[in-house]
């Protein structure tokens, strides 16, 4: 394939919270900015209605992403879509420079004086029988996308977190009847969160129990739970299954290239930078525990400001005009 | 003075956005919150236009700080003004915990299990003569307040970073003419401020000077510089001088209570702690070196769900209700 050989300052994989602010700063500072990702908004588009951003009535995740990206590209930052395979540092020259390749699975390559690795996390599967045979017939990992589908019917939510909790509250308001299974008998939620889940009483909380099996011909029908102490099973009537049980990560883009925990999340330190010099990350691909907007939002800030500093030696501005 | 003993979950000392933000997190998880301030805003106030806030088009600093005050307010946080004095860690028993006792200048005393510290910078001095005498008649560490007053008057401003040239393009729309003195050649701002600072004609910059005194009668009226190179003086006639040459934290009330650095910014971990249990740090307070809204939120937010963890032991909500 022949490809002209454009050279970017920084390109950044991910287009949520983090890499978008990071497209932001970056671009100010006239860095010639690439963001490629699979997707705009990242998981927080999956948020019905974020009431804690700072400075920012509730509004839908969506929304906000959408805001983002605007205010990403309305600064000059380039946004294309794209599924990227690998990067790598060449130690070759180009135009007698260290570079990134970035390699997409549809073959084009990209390059780059850094690198910002924002690409976040995955819902985690539960990895039992009829899962992925029902994924997108019944199986959802996105109340708010796949939630009003279930209008007036039965549904199950499975998780214990905020995610969990605030898709039941969600899910409460579309359905007949929920489930909200959670595997122990305490949630790790906001408060305010439990508050409302108390108030909606078509949510059924089955605790202590965990799946088995999803059941169904064309789509969903039913889902077995077992018991955690005494191992009893049941089986509960369902149309629809969420899945909140939290997010992995798939680092292999970079595999060898920086180092990883035993999550495979990059680690970084707090200026956002990796093993590899001129790799950066930040937001839930790193191992930072918060799965917060305004959180990966901050973190991207960091390293776009990292970026700048790393590329520009850390040394201002020449001025060489004067009126 | 008797004062009723009223115990908070936590104490955040200061409300800029850094601390708005935790008292956002940490109201929502339902924790008895106390913000202490000596105003609401902090530094982003001083911003007359913030465009590189994700998700927020560009508004004035205060308005943007207002928004955070409100949102705070609606999850339940107090806040009160006052100037601390000393923070401490009372080991004694009060109801068989340790806590903290935050005293105020005043004589007031208020009682937490958790404090998170988060009252940002004050502006740098230039430390010559005449300053000290013309603070508030002529000399001023804010243009986004000050600046108003000198409308078709010449001013000056000292400074090389972005607070110093996004002053200087704020002052060249109101002032007949601005010096923008600088003791370097090199500008550390972002390129976009700098194209917006080329364009205003009435903006001068005298570059590689150091003012060394400040004179006038009832107000400023002249500013001395000397060169850097050959030490020769000049005299620049001017109304209004502002100072954006960085900033300086006061951490004298924690003094003895924590690890700070050599610029005394309290040391914190990437999880906003402390060298002491309990006490927390977020924002321009830490030895972070961005000064940045965003990134101050970010941390705020951090603060926030790590003292929730905390004062929970990480432990989830136990629930004591099904239905």
């Amino acid at each position: 394939m022949i490809q002209e050989y454009i050279e970017y300052d920084v390109i950044i994989i991910g287009a949520g919270a983090a890499g978008l602010t990071a497209g932001m700063y970056t671009s100010r500072k006239r860095l010639k900015t690439l963001i490629i990702s699979i997707d705009i908004g990242g998981q927080t588009n999956l948020t019905s209605n974020i009431e804690n951003y700072p400075g920012i009535n509730p509004l839908q995740g969506s929304e906000l992403m959408q805001k983002f990206r605007e205010q990403a590209q309305s600064f000059g930052c380039e946004l294309i879509m794209g599924n990227v395979k690998r990067i790598s540092k060449q130690e070759k020259n180009i135009q007698e420079k260290k570079i990134f390749v970035t390699e997409l699975f549809s073959g084009e390559e990209y390059f780059s004086r850094s690198i910002i690795l924002a690409f976040g996390k995955v819902p985690r599967k539960l990895g039992i029988p009829g899962e992925e045979r029902f994924l997108g017939r019944g199986v959802s990992t996105c109340v708010t996308c796949d939630g009003p589908f279930y209008t007036d019917k039965t549904t199950a939510i499975i998780g214990g977190g905020n995610s969990a909790i605030e898709g039941a509250i969600e899910l409460g308001r579309i359905c007949k009847n929920v489930y909200l299974i959670h595997r122990r008998k305490e949630f790790r939620a906001d408060e305010v969160s439990l508050e409302k889940l108390r108030s909606l009483k078509n949510i059924k909380l089955i605790l202590e129990y965990v799946p088995t099996e999803i059941k169904g011909d064309k789509n969903v029908k039913s889902i077995t739970l077992e018991n955690v102490h005494d191992k009893t099973t049941k089986e509960l009537q369902i149309d629809g299954l969420f899945l909140e049980i939290g997010y992995v990560v798939d680092t292999s883009m970079v595999k060898d290239l920086c180092e990883v925990n035993e999550k495979k999340e990059i680690i970084v330190d707090m200026h956002c930078r990796t093993s590899t010099q001129g790799l950066f990350a930040c937001g839930d691909v790193t191992q930072l525990p918060y799965k917060q907007t305004i959180i990966a939002a901050g973190e991207g800030a960091k390293a776009g400001l990292e970026v700048h500093k790393f590329l520009t030696g850390g040394k201002g501005v020449s001025i060489d005009w004067t009126h």
